[in-house]
């Protein structure tokens, strides 16, 4: 190895360190303040590692890890957007992504380089049981923090439990209809106890 | 599966929420605040992902990134220990880390208890390849964020450029003299550039 990939490499994590800076719609559970991507990226990691049961048989445990690692550090120039953001909306952020994507792995060597860019394309384009499985969990994970914090987000952004069910029911049921049935009982549960105004 | 196995995972990832809020001695790089075990859990695991090519030959990816994935949870009953405390406050700092992994990961079924329990032995007895790495990383990286920090947390604790070299040398260069190599180097420099007052 030489001392300039090293150098590249080290260049890379400690940009990566924005991820920390960079915040979502969503809660921490236990704090009054909004979450950081990288504390998400974290959680769902173990995610990963708790659930994986509830996936498709034969997932590739690492790929589905690295994945959800890598999936938001476009957001450090590209910003956080909600899920229930309207199409006009995703396609800028998509856009705004892909340059971001270019920059940020960009600064690693060209062949790691080239696989992170792969990983976070897998995770977009959702073909494979990999990126299905860390799809549906970067779904879950908010829907389950948002009851836990009295549906605070959902409040805020005028979100209805017909638009929880209808925005998240493809991506969890395609990856684990099990993680679904649990999401459809979340979220009556959260409708009978007020969480949505 | 049962309902009951899916109940038990995600009330501890519940649970694991909490590493969001443990503060580490050390700050994040791009804001003026302490660091939470969450966020810092997943920027080792990126380490372990962009690093490995400098780690002992024939290491298993997949458990090393599980192994900084959770070594970190037992500190949400049993708070920070900084790396430069007395051998004292690190034997019972171990007691009550030991405590927080019977109750945490108790939470699980049965068989992933086990298996974070091993995962979280493994890691603090750094007899594997994968612990060596996995350590060696829990070092290199609060010494980087610290150097671009300006040295603020060694100078809060009166911590000395020698002190640095003495409690990391054997961890890190045992893992990866790379590594050490180029620790060495950053320790210098920020010793030159005065971040240790």
């Amino acid at each position: 190895m030489s001392a300039d990939r090293l150098d590249a490499q080290l260049a890379f994590l400690h940009e990566a360190d924005k991820l920390k800076s960079i915040l979502r719609h969503s809660r921490v559970t236990f704090a009054d303040r909004r979450e950081n991507d990288a504390e998400h990226s974290w959680h769902l990691a173990l995610a990963v590692m708790i659930l994986v049961e509830h996936a498709e048989p034969g997932l590739d445990v690492l790929r589905t890890m690295q994945m959800v690692l890598i999936h938001d550090l476009v957001e450090i120039d590209a910003g956080d957007t909600i899920a229930y953001a309207d199409s006009a909306a995703k396609a800028a952020q998509a856009e705004r992504e892909r340059a971001a994507a270019d920059r940020l792995f960009g600064m690693l060597p060209p062949e790691q380089a080239r696989a992170l860019r792969e990983l976070f394309d897998e995770f977009e384009a959702r073909q494979t049981r990999e990126a299905r499985f860390a799809r549906a969990l970067d779904r879950v994970q908010p829907i389950l923090q948002n009851v836990h914090s009295g549906g605070a987000t959902w409040r805020e952004n005028g979100i209805t439990p017909e638009r929880v069910r209808e925005v998240n029911r493809a991506v969890i049921h395609g990856a684990s209809p099990a993680l679904w049935d649990r999401m459809e009982a979340v979220i009556a549960d959260a409708e009978a106890r007020g969480c949505f105004g």
